[in-house]
């Protein structure tokens, strides 16, 4: 096993020209990093031939592998195939494998290519293509001076599927990577991230661990990575470590989302949950039931915007709002005991409060946001100032419902 | 004004093993753009000196200015200027300047630096240190064979202040920028990218108008570019051209999402909106709400996720469960005119359907999806079948229910 080079020739104008960001070598990396494969190299050019051209001339000698995206749809602008030909000296051909899958893949949506569709067949000489299974546009793989060449879609879904399922098992059986190099992530909710690296006990850490910090607004998330041969071991006894510093902080694990984590919380606590959301317009129901499953524990969500909502749904009495206002401790807490006592489930929800950028008072100014809970036997409320645009309030007050719904169901869990 | 090509050295460990995206080069971009400077290029290498000098070498004859990132800090890790003074031969010394920037950042904060921090007044000889009002490593710029090369943090927040107010207004001085590089995007909803690229009208366009496609799904983008005296001009020709030929399923312009389009058309048509959502779970009030002033036209929304909630909120009768299920047309359509009776809005929307990954049936498969409409004498339902995993199928599900409010919101405004 040896250090094998990869470079990442990613093709693109948006992505010099500010319409967005890459995020494809990020992806990459954590698919190949555990394979023991590192990244060397990452160059993004524009959708040119010469600049292409230029690109492959300089990667290959310095790399063993080569991950190449964007420019293989069926556009004006996507011209990979085309360039690589001609700075490799491999023309083009139609490549009948390629026309197999794309003709296959158009047979499943029960419709027939047109002649700009098949164009995606035309491959360089002696190139392999790589099926695509969430698109139209196939891969292709050859081989120059030594050097692997993956040619991938530039859609995140699209590249990250053909990774997966065709290039790093083909990278596996020609160029064994070296040790991987295996990482762990965590997700923590409610220290900063000076807070959380002042208690990692670096000193007493197993050699080798390397921490990281990066922010996913509001989550702080720390990964320990190792490539030794008992890597395993070793990150067992950190995250143990971590976890007795931490433990009450931590709110994901790996590649799991916090509401992924709350949701099997709930789960596993068999509680029956209802929401009630009013400046998060439905953000927290969303974010529990982007992943499969929530019906085992959410029965319901209100998003009750208007002070009518509030007051059939939830049976917030018009007075409450009339005295303190829909955005109140009153209101937050009438909502949760109104919701639960309409559905009679063991646990509701509730949020309201000013995401901005207008609606903000004195009193109550832009970033004001009440909590309220309510199951037997317990009543709890509090006001939050929260800081930032409609995006970030939006996204702090539904992570904090979050944690609601984590202490609640850790309680009920010991 | 001519052509100035702009090189990105962005160089950290961090952005090669899959802990961080790359913000940098967008940020860049969107600073450097207007002012009419292009990017050519964007590289990213490991913190060692080998492969930040090999950079270097490489992209300096090749560019008129390089923009490096990272390295700055009083880490280890931070090796720009060492590694800068090595591959250039401009041996290190201290920069009174600098150490003047850093002792002064130091008196505002009422500390002194200790040696490690006036390590960074350590530059490159004749390098110009830069000010970083927002940390403490001064940046430096230098000039070597013509091209003008500016070291900056890597942390963002500092990257950004320093690009707009220093070295943005050096590089107009030095080397102006060429007619800024105007753009406007476009989102289309209904067409395949071949469909849209088959339609426009490319040989009528004005002169100098580049065409990008990129796909932020399930909606295509198109952005049209041009950097020319008269670009303004040259871009409201062309958008009235591409409007006139795909105006239909245009659904969002430049910055604005889709939801944001469809608010607007709500708003204008006065129109009182509530939503019924089950395999949604809430994305489509989310979506609406992210953007500021949705109380506008959202009244409320639900997430009935349980027959219980499709039976008390929206008046679905239990019968029509029980003899088509949950996931039917009868069903939707009852959640529709259910919501409307309960709520005396203008407008109602309803959507059941199968999100998947389990749940589906030979009849019902995943993917299976209803939508219907309710207003005053219209009663639409129609069934779908989407594909992808769970994410896509809520996707498109939430983007088809925006089309058809931003449909019926166009006819009432016509």
């Amino acid at each position: 096993m040896s250090l094998i080079r990869v470079a990442i020739l990613a093709t693109g104008d948006e992505l010099l020209n500010g319409s967005i960001s890459d995020t494809n070598t990020r992806d990459i990396a954590l698919i190949l990093g555990p394979a023991g494969y590192q990244l060397a190299t990452s160059i993004c050019v524009p959708d040119t031939p010469e600049r292409i051209a230029q690109a492959l001339r300089l990667l290959i000698p310095q790399h063993d592998v080569i991950i190449a995206t964007g420019g293989l749809g069926s556009t004006g602008d996507d011209l990979t195939a085309k360039t690589v030909a001609q700075a490799l000296g491999r023309p083009l051909e139609e490549n009948p494998k390629a026309v197999e899958m794309i003709r296959s893949r158009y047979a499943k949506l029960e419709r027939e290519p047109d002649p700009q569709v098949l164009r995606q067949a035309q491959l360089p000489q002696k190139a392999v293509p790589l099926p695509n299974p969430e698109g139209t546009a196939p891969g292709f793989w050859l081989r120059q001076q030594g050097c692997d060449l993956f040619f991938l879609p530039g859609v995140p879904t699209e590249m990250r599927a053909m990774l997966k399922k065709t290039v790093l098992p083909a990278l596996q059986r020609n160029k064994p990577g070296a040790a991987p190099m295996l990482q762990r992530n965590y997700g923590f909710f409610g220290l900063s991230e000076p807070q959380i690296e002042s208690r990692i006990p670096y000193a007493e850490l197993p050699t080798g661990i390397q921490v990281g910090f990066s922010l996913e607004y509001p989550l702080v998330k720390v990964s320990l990575r190792i490539a030794t041969e008992d890597a395993e071991t070793r990150l067992d006894t950190a995250e143990a470590q971590i976890v007795e510093q931490l433990g009450d902080y931590l709110v994901s694990r790996n590649d799991e989302s916090m509401a992924e984590h709350v949701g099997g919380l709930l789960r596993r606590a068999g509680l029956r949950l209802a929401l009630a959301e009013s400046c998060t317009g439905g953000l927290i129901s969303q974010m529990l039931t982007g992943v499969a499953g929530a019906s085992d524990f959410l029965e319901r969500g209100a998003v009750t915007y208007a002070d009518s909502a509030k007051i059939d749904w939830l049976q917030v009495p018009a007075e409450t709002i009339a005295a303190h206002g829909a955005v109140s401790k009153e209101c937050a807490l009438a909502m949760a005991t109104g919701l639960r006592r309409v559905t009679g489930v063991d646990l509701t929800l509730a949020v309201t409060g000013i995401a901005g950028p207008s609606g903000g008072t004195e009193e109550k100014p832009v970033g004001t946001v009440f909590l309220a809970l309510s199951a037997e036997g317990i009543h709890q409320v509090r006001g939050y100032q929260f800081n930032g645009n409609r995006q970030k309030i939006q996204r702090m007050s539904a992570c904090m419902a979050l944690e609601w719904l984590r202490r609640f169901a850790l309680e009920m869990l010991t």
